[in-house]
């Protein structure tokens, strides 16, 4: 589960296009995600807030209901980015969404709005590279609702 | 806001073609949603189901989203089938979610599992026609986020 | 199913007085809730909602998982206030909510902020009186995922 | 942030008591939660399931919205059980509303459905400790919402 320095690229840039059409009139908050699958397309996601605020779908779980949804349902990684400099990390649910069909070893691109292509690990406008594992350690998942029950 | 003949049927048709994408291993109910953009597109969108059954997202937001974040925002109509007979509706969520994009006057056609184009109203087979008002009367939407408060 | 004059005051009072416990430092929009149960108990509830604005619970579905989880299952009514002056309506997530545990006749009283216990139907300052089903028509619930299926 | 021996042990009792409430139909799986506040208050919660499976609302979630609604917002720690002898983890929709008002060092009590209180770190029967942080690594939380935005 590797990708490229091209793919890496591409999908940082598709995730600053995707944040070009996010819908968040509540929170003022756009973000962007592209989704990398493993046969090599990116799929693009953007928030999409609802005035009953918990019905908003975050731009990791619009990534990956599009991809699903026509049928794609294995991924290489996936990038995402705000409109805050820092790098800015998934919240729970998308988490918990990525964790239904992705690997815990899978390359998770937190990347700042200032990015630059240029910069190295931990400095200004660098990408903070994590895994699904690491963002989600403990995690429940399809195989524990197959788990044997009991008292 | 009214479509042709052959704009429904074809509509009809990508709601069931959009169901065989469901993800539904939990419920094992497979749900397709068909979207009609104002400008003649279909997007379709399916139920994705997740082990923390609360971060299902059900066919008819799969398909909002994935027009949203592709920068369609109006819509003419959508059509819903499930896997059983009778005309399933939208849930709650899903009417709500709706509501954020559309006019109450917009079509939402409920279509049977035994659907036949050529049934009657009312008829086995036959499409349930309703509008978004219909089925979220009272609602609540963006422009109540904006009124004047107080005691 | 009905209610006293006294039950329904104590309701509206309990709703207000639910409302002083939102958390909603996103949407700055307090929403109390206060549901009556068939053995007379009232349980009150109130919106709390999340940096992740998806995460967040309405007032209605906050007093419900209250009632429910300590073993209140059946209901004669709810009353909802918001901080706006004119009534506000339970958004689809809610209303699919109180569809789970509720019958479709229960009533569902929409207070407006500025409530006067005198004023007369359609007044200003009076309560709009729906019911669930009123709010929820054509309503997916419970029995449908136990239909027979097949294409 | 610590608790008493004590105090844990009537924590792990209460939330195998919370799970007995719980209402899960659909999944069959029972999860019960119990909160301390950090005034020395045990609230209990349990998964309340709904017909549109996004409707859910966990256990944690559900101990959660009863104290807040209820005035109380800080707490010291909460224990988790299940039906399945392992311990269960929260899932990331849970992770991220335990965020909004909970330190990342609060500990969390994964309990296995064979507790036993005699049970060394490790063995059958054994809680598992963690704390918020080690749950949810890299979080987005309220912060955020506040950081200077701009490309
Ligand atoms: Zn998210
Ligand atoms: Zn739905
Ligand atoms: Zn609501
Ligand atoms: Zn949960």
């Amino acid at each position: 589960m590797s990708i490229t320095p091209e793919q890496r690229e591409q999908l940082i840039a598709a995730a600053f296009s995707a944040r070009d059409a996010a819908y968040s009139p509540y929170s003022k908050f756009r973000v962007g995600a592209a989704l990398l699958s493993t046969d090599g397309k990116i799929i693009k996601g953007a928030n999409i807030e609802n005035a009953s605020y918990g019905g908003t779908i975050c731009a990791e779980r619009t990534a990956l209901v599009k991809a699903v949804s026509d049928g794609t349902k294995t991924f290489s990684a996936i990038a995402v980015v705000s409109d805050v400099a820092s790098a800015i990390s998934p919240c729970g649910i998308c988490r918990q969404f990525i964790r239904e069909f992705c690997k815990l070893e899978m390359p998770i691109l937190l990347v700042p709005a200032d990015y630059s292509a240029t910069a190295k690990t931990g400095e200004k406008g660098s990408v903070l590279d994590v895994t699904l594992g690491e963002l989600l350690p403990h995690s429940f998942g399809p195989e524990h609702l197959e788990m044997p029950r009991g008292e």
